[in-house]
């Protein structure tokens, strides 16, 4: 395991289920289960060895956790220097210096590094949130810009993965039941296909909160599977099943 | 309990849910859990006086069904003579012929016998699956009529329904997942907003099968709804929960 130095209110997590340390720090910006499902529910191409693309990349998480799926060389996007940073310690952290590049840039811009058509794989947690002037902001900068749509959104995040992505290959989003159908419509605009799509639900007998969807591009329309519902917690709000597994281990399971 | 005439190879079902009888038979057509589910799934306006029409009705299952839900009058359309006489006895045997009315006609003509923007709820268990050239179809015409897009199809179910919808008005569809873009893109299309979807597993571990759709007539865009999960079977087929208690009522509940 390397060295790294952090920083002032920085924390070194880890996340079982795929054996990554992951440096976080509650004043900038922590992973959510958000990060863990994406980095799961994406899958490398046949050969894993393509390219992988991970936009609004924050600190590393979805990356980092999706590394032990791949052997091929991963980039993540991250436009804010203090998240990019983190990162790229997490990376040295895992010793996996040689598979990831962290590039700290505006994802609007990666196309001008990053090759067009090039990618297997593009995953992506966007911001959440239209920005309106009526909506609530974290006063954490860095937060806001993780949460609401001030530096990027939807419509640019699926027209830069498609940029990037060669042609058959998968995007992956997580992104929030109420921008469903926006999300579906943006994504068929720009040559993504929607394939396979997960909704995630909290608890017993709750709304899903979430949704995954795996896009392919230039797919067929047609033939959308609706993947078995994937539930968080019991009624106690306990982690349970493969949720549990992530985050915990198998060793750890119920 | 009024008396009726059964023709050759008919049978008189119950459902225990919503004690309503219903003739049904192998040859022409019986109805399906689908129509138990879009029945249940569908709500009547607040006052419950309300217009109901069901499209695409077949032996009547959804319209007699849903009769338990509201006081308002339900106009059932259907074009196939054998199955709308079905249905028409299946009322007479219900005593619901002061609240349902039977049309034996093609839905394209509905809007000539049913005032446009004058339905509070329309439901419809529309055919399933696109006519293509080298589909299989039921060599018996009835069934092959309700499952293939023989003589209507998608799009103009969501438009009559939209046309015979007041605003603010609901429709409700029963659909499978594999045309749920086609579904949502068509149902926006036709000013039906989509507000609640519901997805139907019939295993635990399985994919969806089927969904349930709730759209207002000039609904605002988003705020999309994802309901939980529901769960037909168990692992071994057996009916559970919810699924349960509309076949066989309450009182069997397990």
């Amino acid at each position: 395991m390397a060295e790294v130095m952090l920083k002032p209110g920085e924390r070194i997590d880890q996340l079982y289920g795929a054996d990554i340390k992951i440096i976080q720090s509650a004043n900038v910006f922590s992973f959510s289960l958000d990060a863990v499902l994406l980095a799961d529910f994406a899958k490398p191409d046949r050969t894993r060895r393509g390219l992988t693309v991970d936009l609004c990349a924050g600190n590393g998480a979805v990356g980092l956790f999706f590394s032990h799926q791949t052997k091929g060389p991963i980039k993540l996007v991250e436009l804010q220097p203090a998240l990019a940073d983190m990162a790229e310690r997490s990376v040295s952290l895992n010793e996996l210096t040689n598979q990831i590049d962290v590039l700290n840039m505006d994802l609007a811009d990666a196309p001008t590094v990053i090759k067009q058509d090039s990618a297997s794989v593009v995953t992506c947690n966007p911001p959440y949130f239209v920005d309106e002037p009526q909506s609530q902001k974290n006063p954490n900068d860095h937060y806001a810009i993780a949460r609401h749509e001030l530096t990027t959104n939807l419509e640019q995040v699926v027209a830069i993965s498609a940029k990037l992505l060669k042609m058959t290959g998968h995007a992956y989003f997580v992104f929030r039941p109420d921008r469903f159908l926006e999300m579906m419509a943006t994504l068929q605009k720009h040559r993504l296909m929607p394939k396979r799509v997960q909704f995630v639900y909290p608890k017993p007998g709750r709304e899903a909160n979430m949704f995954l969807v795996d896009a392919i591009k230039d797919g067929k329309p047609g033939g959308l599977k609706i993947l078995p519902p994937l539930l968080v917690a019991d009624d106690q709000g306990d982690y349970i099943g493969h949720v549990h597994d992530l985050l915990y281990g198998n060793q750890a399971a119920k």
